[in-house]
């Protein structure tokens, strides 16, 4: 028998997230989160969707009317799009540069497609040129392609993409969850068929909901497999003339009709995290989207910076590495897990490790979102340092520190 | 180009929420909700997981180790248990006594299975022989079907259903999610193999977040499913020898060793949503179950009372309706719309329309959760009786309310 006496009240301490994510919500979306919540046909809520889908179109610098939220973490925007869209037996193509591009193979077969890879060693990103060809043999049907892979800390430059794709005649999908205004993305000026993230990383909210935006085409796509639920079927519903999408949560057709002017009913949706979405595109769009992703490029760059004056290797090709997150290699003799609790431990910081062939070889430092902020970099650059001099690898006192604040005193010229 | 300098913060109006559900959440949830975020990994994290297993286990009055939260809506865990079990062709039976019943049907066409269905008219349920017998007849692999549902206000009677699902080697699912905690449920009593909940009914929660429980037999039929994602992979991973799960984020195989102490890498756990969905379980753990169903008893009863004294008539069978929600007739000549929105605009509460066959004639009327409280109850019932004289439905002045005192002193007694 449970003592409920032993349970006690949500109260966790205090952390600095600093790892690849989730890092530290926005207070004013916490705050957002906890409004009372109002009934989910009450004119009121369904402004406060419209609202979010017009929020959304500026993130994604898009017009498309189809901008809106999955209910579910970022794999689920994902699995949403790929549901909708991938019908058993279509090819698809994913230029595959790290764990996630792992997980769109993954999402793919599940959704009985025959899937194709063309790969690049982690740390590295793919030339256009190279998935131009691939698409030229291979002929898919959808290329899927991460923008920002926080496994490997890579940017794969996408400015290309949607135009190779559209010349052959192929469906584009992206996940930025990662990336999303800690880098740029221009969804309709480079031409991207649909595009879902997530809020946990440079959005400064909690993980739980995914933004997606799709364009005409991929919408058309979507509404070939319309199948209407029984339990809300009206006698004059007509069904679509490809095959049915195998989900029910994730069939984008009657969640579009749910966000659009029919409101018919499907899932309820996530009040609270609607709301932490909006709060979250709000203090984006109030600051400026360039100048956030403007403060994400300084906050990494002196990151970056300050751990190079340490003496530390950097992981990957810095040249195509993301704004937001970097990877250190482990020195020699140095011991991964000691390093990680003393941060999290004596500092209160916690800094990532990484997965697959980078596991325990791998830190992986974030400045993102509500923590691409000077005050937050500072203050991780010092406790690295005190920690690797404490474990054993030497660096030159203060040398990190001075470095991050050159990249400051740089950018405020 | 949008001109953020119109997007306040949320700030949305009081709602007092008596209809279907979502309801209002209990303020110490949506307090719960704004606690800082901390890494998900974080001993802290993991120990919050572990303690909303344990209270949700005392929700489900179960031993079940496999108790834990989908990141989704209410559907999102009905669609989870049902990729995760029902293999392409598999047949199921529903009893099918409503909209979610048919949501059911919809769910599993949606996994490729062979649906069956019996049927009783809206307003009814099933005599267990009558299950029974279709078992019987038609074999199934699974038996679906919803506790207590809201399109009628009926609650399928479940204590002998699992022992009849044994009996004939069938697997047994139920959607709770309308009645859990306002109504009783046994999991491990009444032998129930699955079962599925989310927080925005009797649990004082907002909507985003499913809490499930799986017993072993269940467990073994979802591991002979289980494929390691290729992202997170090691040599000596072995695949199930039945066919894969085809949904990678319903995927309960990944997500049970997400949850366990393996803490597999599977989504990013939905941490202000988890919160919420522990704050709910330990509140009701505190008032104590049985009180907080007593509590829906009493205050479901006063409705139900205050709206017969009104001369009102209520939908269905009675001796079967849900502690927590009331389906009411529309008298003839009386404007639905009108009703809800003179209730809505003037008085700021909202109550339920209806789908299907009683759109537009039953107005649904909740005693939930957080709402499930006498001056919720003697106020709706209050600006009821007003809103229906003013539309031209004479009521005896007060004799609503004072059936609803009368319910409340017997209580007390």
């Amino acid at each position: 028998m449970l003592d409920i006496t032993q349970y006690d009240q949500i109260n966790p301490p205090y952390r600095l997230l600093m790892g690849p994510g989730p890092i530290n919500a926005d207070p004013r979306v916490t705050r957002a989160m906890a409004a009372p919540l109002i009934g989910q046909f009450d004119p009121v809520m369904t402004d406060y969707m419209n609202q979010t889908m017009a929020l959304y179109r500026e993130i994604f610098k898009t017009q498309n009317q189809q901008t809106f939220v999955i209910d579910g973490t970022a794999r689920a925007g994902i699995e949403a799009v790929l549901m909708s869209t991938i019908r058993p037996g279509d090819k698809v193509l994913v230029p595959n540069f790290g764990r996630f591009g792992l997980l769109l193979c993954e999402i793919a077969r599940r959704c009985r497609a025959e899937v194709h890879t063309i790969e690049v060693p982690w740390g590295q990103v793919f030339d256009p040129n190279v998935i131009e060809d691939a698409i030229k043999k291979i002929k898919p049907r959808l290329l899927l392609c991460v923008q920002g892979d926080t496994s490997t800390t890579m940017l794969q430059p996408l400015d290309k993409i949607g135009e190779i794709c559209n010349k052959y005649g192929v469906l584009s999908y992206i996940d930025a969850t990662a990336s999303i205004v800690g880098n740029d993305l221009q969804v309709d000026k480079w031409q991207l068929d649909g595009v879902s993230v997530s809020l946990q990383k440079c959005l400064s909210g909690p993980p739980g909901v995914a933004p997606l935006t799709l364009n005409d085409k991929m919408v058309d796509v979507i509404q070939k497999r319309k199948c209407v639920e029984s339990g809300i079927r009206n006698e004059n519903d007509v069904d679509g003339t490809d095959e049915i999408i195998y989900s029910n949560y994730f069939d984008l057709d009657m969640i579009i009709r749910y966000w659009g002017a029919e409101r018919i009913n499907h899932h309820t949706e996530a009040t609270s995290m609607l709301f932490a979405a909006r709060e979250c595109a709000r203090i984006v769009l109030q600051e400026g989207l360039d100048d956030v992703i403007k403060r994400h490029e300084t906050n990494g760059a002196a990151m970056l910076a300050g751990l190079q004056a340490m003496g530390l290797e950097i992981f990957g090709d810095v040249k195509h590495k993301m704004n937001n997150v970097v990877g250190v290699m482990r020195p020699e003799h140095i011991n991964d897990m000691e390093v990680r609790s003393l941060m999290l431990n004596d500092f209160a910081i916690e800094i990532g490790a990484s997965f697959g062939p980078l596991k325990g070889n791998v830190w992986r430092i974030g400045t993102m979102g509500y923590n691409a902020r000077k005050d937050c970099v500072m203050q991780t650059l010092s406790a690295f340092e005190a920690v690797l001099n404490k474990v054993g690898f030497k660096t030159v006192q203060g040398a990190g520190l001075q470095a991050a604040w050159d990249i400051y005193s740089k950018a405020q010229k």
